[in-house]
């Protein structure tokens, strides 16, 4: 029995169609359960489906004649009528489909989505939660790049929305929320960041809130949910990107060094060892980043998605949709009280 | 012959007095042209030389009374006459020492040396500029903390002069400088960064402005300056220490399960990859942090700093004062053509 039908943007990536597609082929093959709806140019699409191979039951084609590419602005998401980020936005909008999957454009995925499908009761901007592998497991960063003009209201919804999102997704009973600041202490920080832990400290005890949480341990995984607004969380986010590839570079090019100073067998070693920690801290395995705040689900995946990373955001959809999150997150906000602050 | 006169707050840092103190008898021991001028209490202090042995005739102490703390307010820092880290400012107000080196509270250090040295003509705010190991070397990156209420003149001012600090000191030619943004595209990110492009694309073409950077591009080196406004400044570095200890810590762990499956020869190779490793991308290397705008040489190490850093920074200082890097500050900013919009 089919529980969940997943939209996929199949234009949307740097490696589009060939990459979306073979990501779907692939979920629906993992997960004898869910549908995957692939919206885009037909034509090119059912080629990538051909060339796939695999089953096909439970894939269906959307023609969508347009595309938003990574340069374009996100208004043309709006503007692009037949576009296939907009259409995707359609499907959730009109209930055809329980989630959508987009690799392209961020910006224009999120104009697309909180136009057609609109917002939860109370929320004014989505913001992007992108889970980070931690030292202790996985936590959740709300917003990753979404609005970079919070507003406190904003910042306390992300921090609600999260928490049931690490609760219902990561399984976190009781979900800690730490706000990033420039210092762990009471008074710290900007206006912003001072007003936004005020609405915190006045939450009602439902919200695990741990106060402010400083950069050191964003990937210590001391808090499951850290708030920031939506520059700082984009910056976060691709320097940590940026310095482990560094890393793992580094880390590579070293062990060529002592590998070929050492015997055959002592290499292999070497090389099992950087095997293990590249499966350790890989971001493709954690698939998409929900869009928090939609009235309806939407997960973003990197512009760099292969296969695999698609295959895990559709995944991820299905189970988003299964634990009926967005129900969660409605009731949340609606206990929180901020409703006439809006 | 002595040609640079460094103090050091013996006070400051999570480590000091000891710690400070062998970090000055070793800077002296390596320099022969520096002289150290300790300012703590001075009992505490020279029981400290004497612990740490070595050379001590270019070792000088200057009595303070008070401390501040790490916990204490940065107006405390103003408010203690007799703290360390108001008189080390002190010391280079009256050109008594060439430069100061402090570990202790941040934001005490940056008030005390704001309100004491003062500032170098048309500057308003101090900037942090710290310098961070990339895939090809060495960039500066230039607000760490020091102001997290920015303006579009602050960040073009920490530009100019974290150009010429990239230049005397990393021995760049002509450094690039990249503003930290949400986009690589023009027209990116909040009113406060697209004003200080503005800023930097009507600059001399002396500064060698090279537009957006992404968070991805921090640790590839791909410029030598990366200007961002405190709070991001801040957050950023925490995070990528933070990222860099997890990941070091997972490496080990990972390599214990490796090493101990095979044996002793390979175990040794593998202990010899982690080692250089460290080495690497270790940030005690690279001493101090200076304080960018001040009217005189002060530099801020680590609050966990141990006497390996704090040697560097001594060192660091004592070359930051031959290279009359101030000097050349000064002319840059008179012709930046700014001081009218001050």
């Amino acid at each position: 029995m089919i529980d969940a039908r997943i939209g996929l943007d199949a234009m949307g990536g740097d490696n589009a169609p060939r990459e979306t597609v073979r990501g779907a082929v692939d979920a629906v093959g993992r997960d004898p359960e869910i549908e995957v709806h692939l919206v885009g140019e037909e034509r090119s699409v059912w080629a990538e489906i051909e060339a796939a191979g695999g089953a096909r039951d439970r894939i269906r084609v959307i023609h969508a004649s347009q595309v938003v590419g990574c340069s374009d602005a996100p208004t043309d998401a709006i503007r692009k009528l037949d576009s296939s980020i907009r259409r995707g936005a359609e499907l959730v909008q009109s209930r055809a489909v329980d989630g959508l999957v987009a690799a392209g454009n961020t910006g224009a995925a999120v104009a697309a989505a909180t136009v057609v499908i609109g917002r939860l009761p109370g929320v004014q901007r989505p913001g992007i939660a992108v889970t980070l592998p931690t030292a202790k497991g996985h936590s959740v960063m709300c917003d990753a790049g979404a609005n970079i003009h919070c507003k406190p209201l904003h910042l306390y919804h992300y921090g609600i929305m999260a928490a049931q999102y690490a609760r219902k997704i990561l399984g976190k009973e009781h979900p800690t929320v730490g706000l990033l600041n420039v210092g762990s202490e009471e008074g710290k920080g900007t206006g912003l960041v001072q007003k936004t832990a005020a609405l915190f400290a006045s939450a009602s005890s439902d919200l695990n809130y741990a106060g402010n949480i400083e950069g050191n341990d964003v990937f210590t995984g001391q808090c499951d949910v850290i708030v920031c607004e939506g520059f700082v969380g984009n910056v976060v986010l691709k320097t940590a990107e940026g310095l482990y590839e560094v890393v793992a570079a580094r880390l590579k090019e070293l062990a060529q060094g002592v590998a070929a100073a050492s015997g055959e067998e002592r290499a292999t070693s070497i090389s099992d060892l950087l095997k293990r920690f590249k499966a350790n801290m890989d971001w493709a395995e954690y698939g998409g980043a929900p869009l928090l705040g939609l009235n309806g689900l939407v997960l973003i995946s990197h512009g760099r998605s292969d296969a695999r990373a698609i295959r895990n955001a559709i995944l991820q959809a299905a189970r988003s949709h299964r634990t009926q999150v967005l129900k969660a997150m409605t009731s949340d906000l609606a206990a929180s009280g901020t409703r006439s602050l809006a």
